[in-house]
């Protein structure tokens, strides 16, 4: 379809015939801006605000104290969690919505180790992407020298690599299943089952997946997952993380963030720690309740859209935003580092620019917002609950004047900053 | 004074020339209710109705990700941290506001053990308290359990015991400032030049004490500390913990919780983890920004008013409930177990009742918001931003009423469920 958009009518046609240009609605856009970082932080749901609204007045001012009951705040991590469980393949009770991505990884990690250690005690490597985002190495590294640096970690810097350090000796392979730079796209199911099959355990990091590819943790019988919902679930800056167990897990080992919300009966004030049976022993203590109730905000809006028509859209737009790099922008400097191949690309496409951090800076000066990611890579994440084929016409425009004018050339646009 | 608050009208006359009655302007509180479960989920400050709006339309929705520049998402964590600093005597870049308690706790319970490790390394006991929040005992035991069971936990049951335990091999001393049901007031000045007598590190949780009476870290050289934010500091439902090092500990270890924000420099993308100096390193990760954001309100009401003359008035009020309670309850089989002495007093009252948990539902029912603590504990909280002298009068009332016409009995107040 996308081969014949090679106008902005086009686009704009395009737009009109999209079943999903509704969801465009539920989101508050600031006016003049074109977004796409939504693979960084999502936009806001308009329904965010009146329920932001609703918990502080309502359940935190007139309830208080009482709203642990009768608004299911001790709840709502699990709650919100088998609503996340939909989109992921998740199932019915292996699923939380609490605290970061990093302490869930943690908490995951500890367990999987703990559990190769009782089957299988030779297993001494760690495997994880040298691309990954580093978050997710340093935690290893913290978990690791915490018990002793018993464990080799071993990166890899390519996924065909994967297949031969699968030894004997591997007791976790952390992977991201859509790389945060290049949007490159690991087949869940196929490597889940090929890292099981040499005895080790599959832990996935979906921070840039959920909500943007269709996933089915049950299917492909994967071990761990973690990942973010402030992203393509649009539920809010640094908005509570997911944490998924395959149920044969669960009851295996205690994790270490051990606090009480993970207690069989938190209530009953017990010295000593009992786990909660099941996915509960994973939650650790009391959680921010506003920003965590938000993800249900951001969950729904994607639970009501189709998974498999978002990713169609989403493959849509990031073949359009690469023909038009490639058809309107060759005579600039720009180099494609996201996969071609539908089947291992994600929602983001990212190009090198020698000047990439100062192009950045100047696109978003101009009303496009993306983002830049060392080293020198523009980056543009596809949320097609609210982008359209219009937008991506008028971004790669965007993008194309920056270059032709060298508005980039700007000293302002030189000085770096924090860029998250 | 509270001598003569022997009538409804003598209490209102006391809240008439009170100093700080204005502060209760600043509270949204429901009608008809009088709240003493502050020391639990303190209420609602006027200012976090816009500010939570604010951050969720204009810092989330129009800003989108800029805001991590523009609005210091990114340094909040630490900004928030040194307005906590200032009340808990914690000095200029020593405090930060991440995370739960018990994630806290795991970070700097693990960074004592490392240093005590590389110091004393036979040194093996971790000293606590049976009747400390269970939270406390449990991420002790979680830590434990993942390095190797390598220390005792050595419980004491009453204060007087800590100094008798106190031997060489103590690693680390884990008190709660104020006890979670008993209101038990350790001196933390005395005790932590006590522990640290012989060798061990003392770790606060300031839970129960944060805004509700006078500390000075600095002052007692205390190791670390960490504490909630949502009880006398009303910051709101779950909202992210204080975490305080003591400098010289800062820079000699890496708490394993090592996230991308604890870097030295998160943005460079480094496959390996280089820790932040200073107290920067127990940042981990993305942080619930609205739930956090709205912390700094909720410290900002304490700050403008005088540590002293807030800790004044919460004895005065506590002076009085149990002086009600002694002189016109006494018909009833009501035990104090909140100290008298005002020097081991922290800002809750609380009593036993053979059928205490009814009783609580039954004042509950009534308009009188306190909380219920196995076993038989009624607990009443007091913060005298927001509670008079005549709010004492009719909350005591409200209970004498309760237990003289036994209204608890009724069959409704008789079903457990969650209580927090």
């Amino acid at each position: 379809m996308t081969h014949t958009l090679n106008s902005r009518d086009a686009c704009l046609a395009a737009d009109a015939q999209d079943e999903l240009r509704h969801t465009r609605n539920e989101f508050q856009l600031p006016e003049g801006v074109l977004y796409f970082d939504g693979n960084s932080l999502g936009a806001l749901p308009k329904a965010a605000i009146a329920r932001s609204n609703d918990i502080v007045t309502e359940e935190w001012g007139n309830e208080l104290i009482r709203s642990w009951n009768t608004n299911q705040w001790f709840e709502r991590p699990k709650l919100i969690g088998e609503k996340v469980a939909d989109l992921v393949g998740g199932g019915e009770g292996n699923t939380v919505v609490t605290d970061t991505t990093s302490a869930n990884l943690f908490k995951v990690l500890a367990a999987s180790l703990r559990i190769q250690n009782e089957d299988a005690a030779d297993r001494r490597v760690i495997i994880a992407e040298r691309d990954a985002f580093p978050t997710d190495l340093y935690i290893i590294h913290g978990l690791n020298d915490l018990i002793g640096n018993n464990y080799e970690l071993k990166l890899i810097d390519a996924p065909e690599e994967l297949e031969g350090v699968l030894t004997d000796h591997v007791a976790a392979v952390v992977l991201s299943h859509i790389n945060y730079r290049t949007g490159y796209l690991w087949n869940l199911n196929e490597v889940s089952k090929l890292v099981q099959q040499r005895g080790a355990h599959i832990i996935w990091d979906l921070c840039h997946s959920i909500g943007a590819v269709e996933i089915d943790l049950s299917s492909a019988g994967a071990d761990f997952a973690v990942g973010c919902t402030y992203k393509y679930l649009n539920s809010g800056p640094g908005a509570p993380a997911m944490l998924w167990v395959n149920p044969k897990h669960q009851d295996r080992f205690i994790q270490p963030l051990s606090g009480w919300w993970g207690h069989a009966r938190p209530f009953d004030m017990s010295t000593t720690y009992e786990p909660a049976e099941g996915i509960g022993r994973y939650l650790s203590s009391t959680q921010p309740i506003i920003s965590l109730s938000l993800v249900e905000i951001g969950v729904d809006i994607t639970r009501k859209a189709d998974m498999s028509k978002l990713r169609e859209k989403s493959l849509a737009l990031t073949d359009l935003f690469i023909e038009l790099v490639e058809s309107r922008l060759s005579h600039h400097p720009l180099t494609l580092i996201t996969p071609k191949d539908h089947a291992i690309r994600g929602s983001h496409v990212s190009f090198k620019h020698p000047e990439g951090f100062a192009v950045m800076q100047a696109l978003i000066a101009e009303g496009v917002i993306g983002d830049y990611r060392e080293p020198e890579v523009l980056r543009f994440g596809v949320t097609p609950l609210y982008i359209g084929y219009a937008d991506v016409w008028d971004a790669v425009e965007t993008l194309r004047r920056v270059l032709d004018e060298e508005l980039w050339r700007k000293p302002e646009f030189q000085i770096r900053g924090a860029v998250t």
